[in-house]
């Protein structure tokens, strides 16, 4: 338990950032190619990850987390059209429900979409508990996300 | 919200140490005078502070708390005894409960004490909802405590 416990962070202190932290400060700073200070939220390509792979990537310090963060570039079905390719090799992602607005001080700045993965193929495929929120900010280029992945294997 | 909103660590980091950290890095760190990199847990003296008046001075960045941690020393009743002095201006903290046993993989590392604030003087006061844990090491000298406090103002 050094100092190092939480990957630069004081011990004691666990990553539970707000919606419109994740927007305001680490998507927005991440789309114009700031540096962050440190490392906190990796990337991924999300193609090529099943949902149960991210924890070990995306584990910030040494704490037990029940929620990963990551940054995904968005992949188009077709080359010429705007759908995204939420597939991986064991299944996909299909969106539910609306998707929430975001504000900060009552200003819209972004939103929030919560997707499902599903084991199999669409448009079959069987449910699991995995969950992803996906943020995207409102004046920004489609095509970073932010995602954060809630869940327990089935 | 800049990258200081939360006293140096990064936005979306909230203190929400475990009962091993307060013991084994803050407390243990604090009474071998050791130096923190950052000061996230403040000192008072207990008997000159009311509970609310603690939130703050104990106020870790910008992020809202219903819980404070300091450091205080232990005042005794009487310069020949051992009781503590809990009183304050306004009232007094009294234990509550068996103290709890803190272990770390299963070696007991110190003691947790809960306590709730009375005003007025002791043996009347009305009770409050304000409660404390008061933290000390197994092996340490009794003068130093580490103590949460948690509650709202009646």
């Amino acid at each position: 338990m050094g100092s190092s416990s939480n990957g630069g962070v004081p011990p004691g202190f666990r990553f539970h950032p707000t919606d419109e932290e994740l927007l305001q400060y680490y998507l927005k700073k991440k789309v114009s190619f700031q540096k962050f200070d440190m490392e906190v939220i990796r990337e991924v390509d999300l193609n090529k990850m099943e949902p149960w792979e991210l924890q070990e990537r995306c584990r910030i310090g040494s704490t037990p987390q029940n929620e990963w963060y990551f940054f995904s570039h968005k992949d188009r079905k077709y080359p010429t059209g705007s759908r995204t390719n939420r597939a991986t090799n064991a299944g996909f992602w299909k969106a539910t429900g609306r998707d929430k607005c975001i504000r900060s001080t009552y200003r819209k700045i972004g939103m929030r979409k919560t997707l499902v993965f599903y084991r199999g193929r669409a448009p079959h495929g069987q449910k699991t508990d995995w969950i992803m929120h996906e943020y995207r900010l409102e004046d920004g280029d489609d095509l970073q996300g932010n995602h954060s992945v809630n869940g327990s294997p089935l």
